[in-house]
């Protein structure tokens, strides 16, 4: 996806995928959202071969979602930490998560998110943090925003169409 | 990732990843979620070749994100429509969005989500319905479940070495 597909519209969707879009590249993200940081784990794991394990981590740490760390000099060895870019791409996996679990696990659940606490397994859904109501509720749609141009104005309603929060709120 | 890739291991990130594993197929779901069914319409929006396109759209209607209705007899037409399974796919990229207007849109945000009754900009977050806890909170781990084979149970600890909730409530 760097190289070729859509043009780049501004949509958010589309260039998180030009940065993590390909299964191999959210595959690394869950094992290093799991601690996974060196080569050898992230080869066992994945079973992948190295030439595009290497391909795909030098294309993360170009992407900013992880930073790569020296922790031998000889032989030279690095390790491959998580920014806080790539910290910020965990719900991104917990949906992936959810909706496995929801549509592709017949056999049962095999990966569950706990509250360490309770031990009570969550049940992750996406909110509205000021309002708490549930994303999915229908009153939720997409619209443009500031930066839109063109072809995502032709797409969604500007979000200044809605009635406005302050007018709302008198 | 279909043919290759790394072995199912049960993990529902790397199931989920077997349906939706290329970038084409995640903004064809972004598309239909926004109202596209026909292969005018995903083609325009995604300008997209025409035969990457109708094995995408295949591969989604074999995977049952999409289902297909013929619309036209002459000449034969059809139309794409989402499925449940497809629907519920709609968090996956509502964190996409969210990643992308975080991290990769430093000339402002070209999509947002609004509250269509206040026009308010939602700020969504992923939380645990029963407590309302946002999941990035550390409390919140990965643990395997029921279904658990070996790879996934060495990998993480069994729910069930938690303290249980019940106990806990008592």
């Amino acid at each position: 996806m760097k190289r070729t597909g859509p043009t780049d519209s501004g949509c958010p969707v589309l260039r998180s995928l030009r940065h993590v879009g390909d299964a191999w590249s959210f595959l690394i993200l869950r094992d290093a959202l799991a601690g996974a940081t060196r080569f050898d784990e992230f080869q066992r794991n994945l079973e992948i071969a190295p030439n595009i394990l290497t391909n795909r981590l030098v294309s993360l740490v170009e992407s900013g979602l992880l930073e790569r760390r020296r922790y031998c000099d000889r032989p030279p060895r690095d390790e491959y930490h998580l920014t806080q870019r790539g910290r910020d791409f965990r719900p991104v996996l917990q949906a992936l998560l959810v909706w496995g679990n929801q549509h592709l696990a017949p056999e049962g659940e095999s990966v569950v998110i706990v509250n360490r606490e309770t031990g009570e397994q969550a049940e992750p859904v996406m909110v509205d943090r000021l309002s708490g109501r549930p994303l999915s509720d229908p009153v939720f749609t997409n619209a443009s925003g500031p930066a839109a141009g063109d072809r995502i104005r032709r797409r969604y309603p500007s979000m200044d169409q809605f009635p406005q929060h302050e007018e709302a709120g008198r």
